[in-house]
């Protein structure tokens, strides 16, 4: 088993991996990406077991990526959303998801297609529009499933 | 436990994540970055059980990360260095970096400091230089201890 802290190690990339080295952590931030903001929405797009995403969802909130907003009273709801510090995150999902695209590709092609909203570039692994080299946050970009999905 | 395999998942990130989703798995990525070679100096610059770090080496060889070269007869010994596919991990290990530099801060500052080599200018969560914003690649970059290590 990993230890959860790597007090050793004065490293910045293992303090991030603190917070999301855990695998479904990062899915269930996919999926925020996306627009998944409630509790059967991200079990049904991850097939995850609910004391899973349970655990996962409430650490992401102490750890600050997440938000949790009540939307219902009775029985009560929650909401959750990507706070600052988790669309800051958007650059680690990006380069995780080009490299599976080159190195791990389906036969049929990417299963998620990300390109510059307007000119159409496809995203590289910089969160850069390959087409205008422009930098592109969350809100610049449009998605579809592709070829492989 | 985490399954070792998405089967249900058809996603980039997912099999990325099968591949580097273990936390010392990036660790062991980042010393290689930084030049290490040996089995001894990946066990010394972690801290880690040596039966783990035979573990993730073998996982990380056979996943096509890491190279394996025989540098000494007898005893056998074997120096590991990044396939392409592992310095395509670049990006994947910059962004965690500059995550973790932002949220994650060390009141000193930050252990690592990277830099444009020649230019100086610091390199940005998309590994380009915030001076001239050139893509920084690995072989572009000097970097040194922080005040925060």
């Amino acid at each position: 088993m990993l230890p959860l802290r790597y007090e050793g190690l004065v490293c910045s990339i293992a303090r991030t991996l603190e917070v999301i080295g855990d695998r479904w952590t990062m899915l269930v931030v996919r999926d925020a990406f996306l627009g998944v903001r409630r509790f059967d929405e991200f079990q049904r797009s991850l097939g995850i077991a609910r004391n899973v995403l349970t655990d996962r969802l409430a650490r992401l909130v102490s750890d600050g990526i997440l938000e949790r907003h009540r939307y219902q009273d009775r029985p009560q709801r929650y909401e959750y959303t990507l706070t600052p510090a988790g669309l800051d995150l958007w650059p680690v999902l990006i380069s995780l998801l080009t490299w599976g695209d080159k190195h791990r590709p389906e036969d049929a092609g990417p299963p998620r297609l990300i390109r510059h909203r307007g000119c159409g570039g496809a995203i590289t692994e910089r969160a850069t529009c390959a087409e205008c080299g422009e930098p592109l946050p969350p809100w610049a970009i449009e998605t579809e499933l592709g070829p492989g999905s």
